[in-house]
């Protein structure tokens, strides 16, 4: 049985002859994604300080949100009664709903997790739920993206191989139950590969979720905390026991560098809130690499933050001007921070795609991480920490309104 | 001698038969503002939350900005480099500074007024200023608005009339001197009628500021706690006493019912916060009246804010849209209320000039204020003082990052 998701196709336009990188289309209910594509964060049907049009403006062609997020609130009624997702948060075009199962096992209040499902307590109020694999299912039938996810089991990036392999079993078995569950034609639902850092996990993990065979897998459970090297490795290892006819999607990645390097190792889709969420924080993507615009160094600098971006804020502010706004606290500096990383990230997609068409992506790779400079490894994993620490009540992928460098 | 901006005329096309009412154009360096008209507030060279193509989208044809603010951050030096406050903040249009007064003598570290100036201490980092009349006009010839205002003192609503006799006094000296002062021809001084609640000191500050011919007049030290009955009365007072050919402005006056009463008494200009202050607090304008967009009744209404209404926000999103983004305090809520409240506060303008011009203003205000469910006076005088207090610190007319109801 061929299992196809009316609406959903899978096309490959080119593939790197010298890494695995590759540019297609993923044809959905609402519109087509040409890949290699960044998938902007809106858990809440927002994404954090945009509207629906300057998402679009950036260039977004496809966006997340989070079932778990819009099941607590507005909850599942009243979307539906608003017509889905689409027309409650008035964007027409494609989207993917994460089941919520990394934001339930990332609940401080986690009750209880056993074959039948997931008990957790509310973090907006604390009232109990108890989500089943089906139920993810249905609650993301409900808000009608065009992409689904698969319920999983996410353990923290240091649990032991036990940890992990039951984890990666129940992750299984519940993929299975959803795929039985779903019955919406005009929705894809993709099934998540994890196994932590385990080669071997990974392995049988993808194996055991193509012999299912979704319309499309994503790997889950990585860039938790875990080394650079060792996400990579595991990103190869993965990609190797998957179709190469399906798109995969890496769950969570989304600094230039990574979405550069993930590219290279054959990954069509992404999402991250971190260029959103350094954004608001005002660390800003330039060609050289980051700038924190709060620098006294940018108080009078009468220049747009990068002089080769197309985004609205450069075409119409100075850095002195955002350096002004992100040291008042002005509101207006959280959107114009969002719409030029955003831009950045869809002009670096756009770029690797246009390099592989073109037959060039080895040479743009190699161009792009020797002028970029990257975070210092021991400072992001030490940021990542903090970051993971101070969110683990609210996983709102760390989006969320609580996140203290914005709004303090 | 007459003195006349180079660039700033104003020119009466009709007037209300029945009332003061009057519609005419003020002609500035950057362009023309039809009156009678309503400035947005950007004290800090941003109207909060919105961006310049967002202000000038609502409708508005002028923008209010703070010389005080501006003096303190980002600092005279970066907006004169960059090109001035209009190239600085990206807004083309017509731009009125306040002096400051106001707020430095809002200020809890007031520290000494003299005839000389005013000491005082930063609310951003303690740093000690003195400012003189001829320090408030260098300032804003800096600044570079289209309309600038002499430095005035402005004593509390409650000061008793000795204390506003002096303050009276002391800012028709300060008027003198700031007129001597400014020398930029492409813009105009305006100066500040005071004299608290007392008849006999407005009719006096009206008639010695008159005297000084300046090319428009502004009532300063009303809608600062005291009866709206209060306020209206020496709006009259003084307005009798003030040239029908210059143009008048009543500052910090910005509610709906206020903006109808005041026309109808001769005014041509305002500005306040409130619009967008209340925009931020969730508490929306609509036909009949102000609603709390947090309320649970609108949790799955499926209609816009005001179906009468032509703006963004009610063209693409429905109240339950708006009752999620405020409950998850989401940046995207702060713009969209941002814009509606503006919008209804220029239509509100759009549609009183237009009676005016078609002589049925009276009908008009009769209309409105019959249908138009105003805030409760008890109510108000309550929420205002509440206000007060709060702001005391940092008088950014209320609009500032410190407003406890945005972000908290």
């Amino acid at each position: 049985m061929i299992r196809q998701a009316v609406g959903h196709t899978f096309e490959i336009e080119k593939t790197c002859p010298h890494t695995s990188a590759r540019a297609g289309f993923i044809t959905t209910s609402h519109g087509i994604v040409p890949t290699p594509a960044f998938m902007p964060v809106g858990s809440q049907a927002t994404v954090k300080a945009l509207s629906p049009d300057d998402v679009r403006d950036v260039g977004t062609t496809i966006l997340l949100s989070n079932a778990y997020h819009l099941y607590l609130r507005p909850g599942v009624d009243i979307i539906e009664k608003m017509g889905g997702l689409h027309r409650f948060m008035g964007w027409d075009g494609p989207i993917l709903t994460d089941s919520g199962g990394y934001q339930i096992f990332s609940l401080a209040s986690l009750r209880r997790v056993d074959d039948e499902g997931v008990g957790f307590r509310s973090h907006i109020d604390g009232s109990e739920h108890f989500l089943t694999p089906e139920g993810a299912v249905k609650v993301q039938e409900r808000l009608g993206a065009d992409i689904i996810m698969a319920l999983d089991e996410c353990p923290p990036h240091d649990a032991g191989i036990r940890k992990v392999r039951e984890a990666t079993d129940r992750t299984h078995r519940w993929a299975e139950r959803c795929l039985k569950a779903h019955g919406r034609q005009d929705q894809a639902l993709y099934g998540i590969v994890q196994g932590g850092i385990f080669a071997e996990l990974r392995r049988e993990s993808a194996a055991r979720l193509t012999s299912l065979d979704f319309p499309g897998y994503a790997i889950g459970g990585l860039s938790l905390g875990e080394p650079k090297e060792v996400m990579l490795a595991m990103v190869e290892e993965t990609v190797a026991c998957l179709p190469t006819d399906k798109p995969r999607y890496l769950m969570g990645v989304g600094s230039p560098e990574d979405l550069v390097e993930n590219v290279a190792r054959g990954i069509d889709l992404f999402d991250s809130a971190l260029p959103t969420r350094t954004a608001r924080n005002g660390a800003l993507f330039a060609a050289t690499g980051r700038l924190n615009i709060r620098n006294a160094g940018y108080r009078g600098l009468d220049q747009p933050i990068d002089p080769g971006c197309d985004c609205y804020t450069c075409r119409r502010f100075s850095v002195a001007y955002l350096n002004h706004l992100f040291k008042s606290k002005e509101l207006l500096a959280y959107r114009l921070a969002t719409i030029h990383n955003l831009r950045f990230i869809m002009r670096l997609m756009e770029e690797m795609r246009e390099a592989i068409v073109r037959g060039s992506f080895g040479e743009f790779q190699r161009e792009f991480l020797g002028s970029y400079r990257t975070t210092d490894e021991e400072v992001r994993l030490e940021q990542k920490q903090r970051w993971l620490e101070r969110s683990v009540r609210v996983r709102d992928e760390g989006d969320g309104p609580e996140d203290p460098g914005v709004i303090a």
